[in-house]
């Protein structure tokens, strides 16, 4: 059965028809144990709460820097590339929907796997862009030879969500090598917890953006900062299209905040570490559950159980107050993708899945 | 003569190509006067500062909320509307570039006056969107019936800028009643020093958006806060376009710091006061000096000398340390737009011309 297509009249008519994406769910109560937007458990560096405690409020009048420099230095500085490679926005969001805008821009199709973040379709019908999902293997890794087709501009995470699947270093080499003509993102947002950057071959094309956040690994998902490398050409493309969007994204506190917290290396290194550790041994108890799961490198464990529905055990989870992520749609609905949280979080969630299936 | 078009090869044939917005100067210097970009000279409430105080950093490790519930329902109390009637974004040019991108969306052209916020055209190009500008009369004010012609969305700020002129709210009813199949904008930026907003409309037509902004009258240029009021339905299409942008664009600190600011009205209406005092002040000693301005109802005076060039003025200002802003183009390369700053930055602008033009 189609929809139904409703006519639209008056200045209905000329409004952009989309279907947005939905985040996960948000709840407000005390003791939920909240496993389902791959937030850090831990807080931001010291750092970041020393720059708030320090600020001064009166500097809020003035507009920020539109540039976001000191927030752009410090990363060039922690990424070894140039001030001139590094593109900041308002969460990774927000540079990868400048980045669509950007630069797919073709009328050929645009390339990203059929699993993967669900965002890349909605940014792809809000600009109208021509896209096309090569399926993942039956072991979720993509098939390099899709990639090799005509296509108006590639995109792809590494390691991708939400299978915590990484592709070696070769594979994205391969494929930004062989589409000389069209961008290739490679969207990093997990790769801190055990991922290959592809950062080390930015100097060598020019056609590759590598997207980062410091919404997972930095902590700092209620900041809103996420940013992007590449080539100084690409950056410029893509900073030319955000100043005609809107001049000043970063406030001053992002811009502050930011910066100190990409200054504390020690603190980061520490709490990726932590949470490495907290998901390897995740790993191992959910598979004497009787889950299978992808080998994940990132921050939360895409897992099936032998027996029991994820539906259920999404919903039983959700009444004892602890929140996982559960996409509907072919091949994803029978896995739960699972944040991995602090040990206690894991405690409770792994008591609780004993007692359920046991 | 033409523009040499250069013929893009690779990657870059399809990027996107615009002509960004330029912003004011943001210049570092500590001695600097600066009245050019329409910032507030005085800090932001005070209890904006206590939110930072006692802001808890561990909470940032969390996505704020998608809805900013909290900043919404504040705005929605003081307006006297529905909470589903508010939208909120990253200053008034996010909300204005998601409002282009989700209204004007057909194919007849956009109108916007020839003298106004230079940001329209860009958004405009950015998206494709055809557009037509009728000329203001020589009074700078517009005639409304070039707003009564066939149109795909209409947008005006009132007070307009640069000039400051207010618009009756009787002009900006016969528009917006006369085009129930677009919608209209009324940009209200600079309402809040002596403008009547057309918040007291929106009940009665429902393709009218009202945009305001916390950058001017409320001093929060650095946080990034703008918001939209209108119809539910309007406001409904407008955040279906947002959440198909970036889920998150409301950081966490802009929500509380942002609910802070428009709780405080009494420090608003003084701040305010302040500010509108010290125009009135600068339009007696502006005249008494030789210029000639437009009546501001805005936060700004659009000036220029009986006998000096607005452009030798704007640098010899500038190198004393006083910024002001200066367009180039047909009809405003006349005028300098000052900003009104405290009435010590009154002083020090007015001695300088003194001496400057004695």
């Amino acid at each position: 059965m189609g929809e139904r297509m409703e006519k639209k009249t008056g200045w209905e008519a000329n409004v952009r028809a989309v279907t947005p994406y939905t985040p996960g769910e948000q709840p407000k109560g005390q003791d939920i144990i909240k496993l389902n937007t791959n937030e850090c458990p831990y807080p931001p560096s010291p750092k970041v709460g020393r720059v708030l405690e320090g600020f001064d409020a009166g500097t809020l009048r003035l507009y920020p820097d539109p540039a976001a420099q000191e927030l752009v230095d410090a990363l060039a500085a922690y990424h070894h590339v140039d001030q001139e490679q590094v593109f900041v926005g308002v969460g990774s969001d927000d540079v990868l929907a400048l980045a669509f805008l950007t630069f797919f821009n073709g009328t050929k199709p645009v390339l990203f796997p059929d699993v993967t973040y669900s965002f890349y379709a909605v940014w792809a019908n809000l600009y109208r862009i021509p896209y096309f999902c090569p399926a993942l293997d039956d072991n979720f890794h993509l098939n390099q030879k899709d990639y090799m087709a005509e296509n108006g501009g590639i995109i792809f995470p590494n390691p991708n969500a939400p299978t915590g699947i990484l592709e070696d270093l070769d594979t994205v080499e391969a494929i930004v090598a062989a589409n000389p003509d069209s961008v290739v993102i490679v969207d990093e947002a997990y790769v801190d917890f055990g991922g290959v950057s592809a950062l080390s071959l930015v100097e060598t094309y020019d056609n590759l953006l590598v997207v980062q956040t410091f919404s997972k690994s930095r902590a700092m998902a209620g900041m809103r900062i996420g940013y992007a490398i590449g080539s100084k050409k690409l950056i410029a493309c893509l900073s030319a299209v955000k100043f005609s969007f809107n001049s000043y994204t970063m406030s001053r506190l992002a811009i502050a905040c930011g910066k100190a917290c990409v200054e504390d290396d020690v603190y980061f290194r520490e709490t990726v570490g932590r949470i490495v550790g907290t998901r390897e041994r995740m790993k191992r108890e959910l598979a004497q559950l009787g889950f299978t799961f992808p080998d994940s490198k990132a921050n939360f464990i895409f897992a099936k159980h032998a027996h029991v529905e994820a539906g259920r055990i999404f919903g039983d989870l959700r009444s004892a107050g602890i929140y996982v992520r559960y996409f509907c749609g072919p091949r994803v609905d029978k896995y739960l993708r699972i944040t991995v949280g602090t040990e206690e979080q894991a405690d409770r969630l792994l008591a609780f899945l004993r007692e359920y299936l046991g």
